[in-house]
């Protein structure tokens, strides 16, 4: 006969592989506090509504604050024939207070219980992760305020489009955290919903009280249909999509980073603390932390198709398929929050080379578009005027030479309107200056973003 | 010389290999309607802002809503030589108005211009959406509301776990639609943003005014950065990301109605109107559309996925690489809607079989949680309660009975707290009955449920 | 100043963070023994070559031997500080036998070495996933040989098809497998490639002999080009996409068991050892095994499309992006291989309800075809008996009949061809013996097809 | 009562939206030659086999070619209402030559049927790309020969690690394309069966030979297993995973063009033909063909992603979400085909910057390793030799100068063992040839790699 919790029907015992590749104790004892903490309050509302007798709950409570504390202490071990970290806990519980402990499962399941952990191992993470994005956040506000005139080459398609403000380009990724925020918290209001009270998957009929279970876990919900709060996953999709999306926005930067401390750009260089060396090559100073934060987020990307797929035509209610929800979302948890940590390091001590960034806008013919709309301004169609800055630009590249290179007479040549204020508007610092449409490079407008920012930082 | 609209430095024509192969016309089309939109709020604009002479912008408008005129009535063709529907549609302003057209793209580039187009394209389907949702929740709402007392196997690991109401089942699928709603909603926030005004990447020097333009599309804001508004995709990963949810969900329902019509099941038929037949089997009546939205949920994680890799890495601001994110945003709406539309038609046909339901609740032992939780009542522990039952289980499962085919002395001689009342407990339809639990399917929880949906709907 | 083992340039020590985040030691120690078997070929072949002497390579082999027992008995610590396993044993080396130790890494680096780890250990695991699939099919064809004669129906669209041979049924995943273990075959062309002696990307200036380490190694070939072998990843690629493929068979034979072992169904039951119990509801019997192995497929998929992301536009040659390449492939060994064991186990010991499988092909219509097909060999066009059929169909399904059970008049009403004869072909048994054409599911094909899948696993 | 080919049972007509769902006609068409020429062989086999009279074949054979006939002339229409090209075939058919068209689908289904169309369709694909491969490689063994000498930095972490040749990298990427077309040939073997036969899925009554239609229609093999035949599709996940890996070679060629076309790099440029310009700035010339190439890699990736996903969990025998394997597998032949041809014109027309490569490896710190190894075959242990040439260029970074500046005195004070001969080691033009391992970037080295691979191309 089965020795197991759930053995009585049972007249054979598990086989050791079922064990083996079945047991999820060896990554879900990550939820050990949080499946102590759902207990305490299970108890503590069988208690309230005359489920349990005082004396029952008084003896659990204390079984169970001893475990939690051992917990801590390192003193608990787990094992692998009790499946989980519920059953372990259990267990060791039954161990150390007797049968009395059976009376701790009383209108629960495993099914509503394993969704209450992973909702609350949830609902704290997500805090942690918006308070590293703010962290983020301000060091790029800061480094934004020391670069407000520091002129860059933009990029579009990799080749040098307009020059702008290093600020201003510091603040684009501002916004896009600022939307990776915004989707974190509203991923709190599908986890902050509480799964326990729906039992096995159609509540009970003992009258329990799930308000109660709510407030003592800090739930702002409760699941309004049992079958959907057993087999729902939505919180744990969203999350994985949300990392996914802000994973996808470092990488941007990093492989920017890559790039712009490169031998060819030169712009930025990482302190020692950020970089490591080569094993054979000993002038290597590489920026490894850039280009593996760019890796994993190919890492997240894989989390998050992973859910999807064993999501996929699941019937209700509960499956053992979704026992496989866990290790994608404590894994991008585990790699979400130190990349951001990390990232916030690596660029607080980025080494800035102005002089080669701007040097690097001069000679580049990227103030055509000035051109352009200097003539657009007197009135040419714009379409003409490109046609027309782009053959000067042919000629340039013929003779080697810049915009500003051609005499006035040649300008001339190629449209009379030309007059002798052009040269201003062709110097790039003028370029970007000028730029004060609103959300543009401008420094004015670049100021403006930082302090929205400061005052949206608050 | 090329004679491509930006021609003007090229000493020679793309390689027709080119204009196939980088050509966004065959699907950019689609958003044709939002492109001429765009361009006309933005030469309204431009003569607010007196960039353009109200006679120039009179002019352009005119030949824009001829085009527009012309699109509808399907006389417009396009060419793959002027690559995308942007360049398609300037050219044609232009054969059609002169030189002037080339007054349209002032202050404008491409790169703000299709993400303008794209914005706009996503913010009028959203709503569509949503609406086919709500649609489908008043049909779900119905069919509830028909089957709160209707009895039948609630399924765990696709075994019978507790009978169940099949009007709480359903509740389950309205739950879940309501996250999808709430998910395209905020999915409008990051979709309501305004790119057009960043011009290439880092705004204009042209004295413009983004919150006229935006007032005009009916946008909620303007982008705050120049350089994030050309490059973020955010919103359309946003979308992917909704789409791939929701269809997980109705996968989950397919494949439910795919079992649940088998001969082995027959809860459910569909009716004529929503099955096909087969060509070789003259008996076959098969479940399609079921099958066919849980396919195709494949397809629509394929356009996260693509979205997703394609987007990695990407330096700012606009990389070529970006014209490879509308194709899978138009396959997913174009499977979404639909796949909506056709789940709703389904499901509201179906003929559903209660009787065989019902049956089928009755001998297959899954009365025996409420033997456990009788005996849990009466001050068992719960794990002993179970442990008890278990051992009953076996029995009749040895001598081919259920647990209300044992007498009360056989139950006694397991348990001496088992009384006679414990046969009423026992019936399937007491057990479903009772479970008032909050969110479980007792009738009256059911009904609640009903009524707050009703009211969510309103 | 640095104390890395590469630190000459850096004044500056990692953060503590980067040693966290960037150290792979905590996976990479996996692959502890074949870095060192690749460290004693490397360095015999240093010695056969007169690079090293045969003093110094004699005390380099009795280290790392020494670390290789030591290792195996468990007494080896590593420490994150090393960063990956190739760092920490030259630590440890250096501890044991002093500087002579720095001579080890002599015409290597770090990217060969870590390359030629990675495909060391694949090498070995493949031919451990191609034996369990066989031990798999052998167990398929024993049960088929078992099941020749086992009448049960055939599904499309989880509708009854037509009457089938289960022993068809089980050779179907036969063949599957076959494909599988072929895939696994050709994986190892690209497995068996030497990347040693490519040193850090350029290869060498020392008189290194590569086919003298290959054959230490037991390689087959050495990479051919130096760029390419320490940034290629192919052979990883291929074996996550043979996983994904592979876990996709079991997933579709999972899901079939799922069902198949249900209440409805009740065709198959899953021994003791192989499904788990309900910790609420005592009458359950899970088949657990079925499920978790159809849902680690998506985990599978995962690690897949990671590694697929991850690599996607890194330039040559070596990033630290590929230092992600190793924990997917190791996650998908740590699946596979038990995935495969405990699906072995689960099926060898289902205990197979051929009566309840042949009962329900008797009054499903399953049998229309036969009629059609009868009706086509008369000389009636397919379509037009298929239509005739249909229509007899659809009076059977109005009057609660089977075809079997209509009068030779009536049928003779819906085509005179009909005679006498036509009853036999409506038994099911005989329809399925009847199928005997190349691959079908007649007894004597599916004998063949057995017969010729013994002679394939000899 | 239905008016569909398969209506016999059914009393009432599909909604209209099943028809616009279900139907798979608008892109199934593209099998429309794959159809008639499995059509033309299926039924010459049934002549052959007496199944069929020659008169009746005949007649099927005269209206088939008409068909085809008129189809390449653009004369024939599909509706959606017949919704597949199968069906819409026979249905035309049917018009031209009456009922005796219904004969054609004697001992066949439209599961075995759409299989066999599929196989062929890749089948005839899979030639092309591989010479499109083959092209390629032609393109790049070319360019090698052209570039055996040509000096250029090589990269690890994107930094300068070592001098290298160009032809070198060139034939890195030859490599990959040679693993390509190992994996596309191998893809051929389980392509390259044939389905037909299997029916339904079970197989037929009739006496078919599916080996003489084998032969007509040019496969190599027949599937073995019925119900294998109609639901396998591990054919198209191998070419969608080929695929994938396919274009993750191209995105990571494209990547490196993208940074070497650009203003910092300068190694190549790309012809007029093969670029694109802005429709903003006059001066930009963007290399879109690499862009596009880069970003199709992720639409690819969601190709093969989608079908995993769809073809999870899905129970024997066919099951409609099987058509959905189709457009993904079309999406990929549609995107690799062209962008492969693309990738070849855009490679063959560079322009390589000889000059500017070389200039690169001067002052770059890149021949450090070439000082360690000098001390390492002097006899000092690696790793010291690497601290000693750390330390030193720590020194020049500090005083902004190369290894090759500093005088014998100072390298000496490093290491005694440093002679004169050390200068000529540092220069990398000497550094490139002496590197001649196997595999290396030595010139000899490319030159034997180059010759190999023109016999291999032969």
């Amino acid at each position: 006969m089965s020795d197991r919790l759930w053995g009585g029907r049972f007249t054979e015992q598990p086989d050791e592989s079922v064990d083996d590749f079945g047991s999820s104790i060896s990554f879900d004892q990550l939820m050990a506090d949080e499946d102590i903490e759902g207990s305490l309050a299970h108890v503590k509302m069988l208690e309230k509504t005359d489920i349990l007798s005082s004396g029952d709950v008084k003896q659990i409570v204390a079984g169970l604050e001893g475990i939690q504390k051992d917990l801590h202490a390192g003193k608990v071990k787990f094992s692998k024939e009790n499946e989980d970290i519920h059953m372990n806990i259990e267990k060791i519980l039954t161990d150390r207070i007797g049968p009395v402990a059976g009376k701790l499962h009383t209108a629960r399941s495993r099914n509503d219980q394993v969704a209450t952990d992973f909702h609350l191992y949830l609902k704290r993470r997500l805090p942690k992760i918006i308070d590293e994005i703010t962290t983020l956040q301000k060091t790029l506000v800061k480094m934004a305020e020391e670069n407000v005139e520091t002129i860059m080459p933009g990029y579009t398609h990799l080749q040098h489009a307009q020059p702008i403000s290093y600020g201003h380009y510091l603040m684009a990724y501002y916004q896009m955290l600022k939307r990776d925020k915004e989707r974190f918290e509203f991923n709190e209001k599908h986890t902050d919903m509480l799964p326990l009270g729906a039992a096995a998957l159609a509540g009970t009929t003992f009258p329990i009280d799930r308000q109660y279970t709510a407030k003592e876990l800090g739930f702002d919900e409760v699941y309004a249909n049992s079958l959907d709060a057993v087999s729902d996953r939505d919180f744990a999709l969203e999350f994985l999509s949300n990392c996914s999306i802000l994973m996808m926005h470092l990488s941007r930067f990093c492989e920017e980073i890559s790039m712009w401390v490169s031998y060819e750009f030169q712009y930025l260089e990482i302190s020692d603390e950020y970089s490591t060396g080569s094993s054979i090559m000993p002038q290597k100073k590489n920026p490894d932390m850039a280009e593996l934060i760019r890796g994993k987020t190919g890492r997240v990307y894989g989390d998050l198709m992973g859910l999807l797929a064993t999501m996929k035509s699941l019937p209700l209610a509960y499956n053992k398929d979704l026992q496989e929800d866990k290790e994608g979302v404590f894994d991008a948890v585990k790699t979400v929050l130190p990349a951001l940590k990390v990232f916030n390091g690596m660029i607080a001590t980025l080494k800035v080379n102005k002089d080669k960034m701007r040097d690097s806008t001069k000679h580049d013919l990227s103030n055509a578009t000035e051109l352009a709309d200097y003539l657009a301004a007197k009135g040419v169609p714009f379409r003409q005027a490109h046609g027309i800055v782009g053959k000067l630009v042919l000629n340039c590249i013929q003779t080697h030479r810049d915009l500003q290179d051609m005499s006035l007479k040649e300008l001339q040549k190629a449209s009379p309107v030309i007059q002798n204020d052009v040269y201003r508007e062709l110097d790039p610092e003028v370029a970007v200056e000028r730029r004060n449409s609103e959300g543009g490079t401008g420094f004015k407008q670049v100021r403006a973003q930082i302090e929205r920012a400061k005052h949206e930082l608050k």
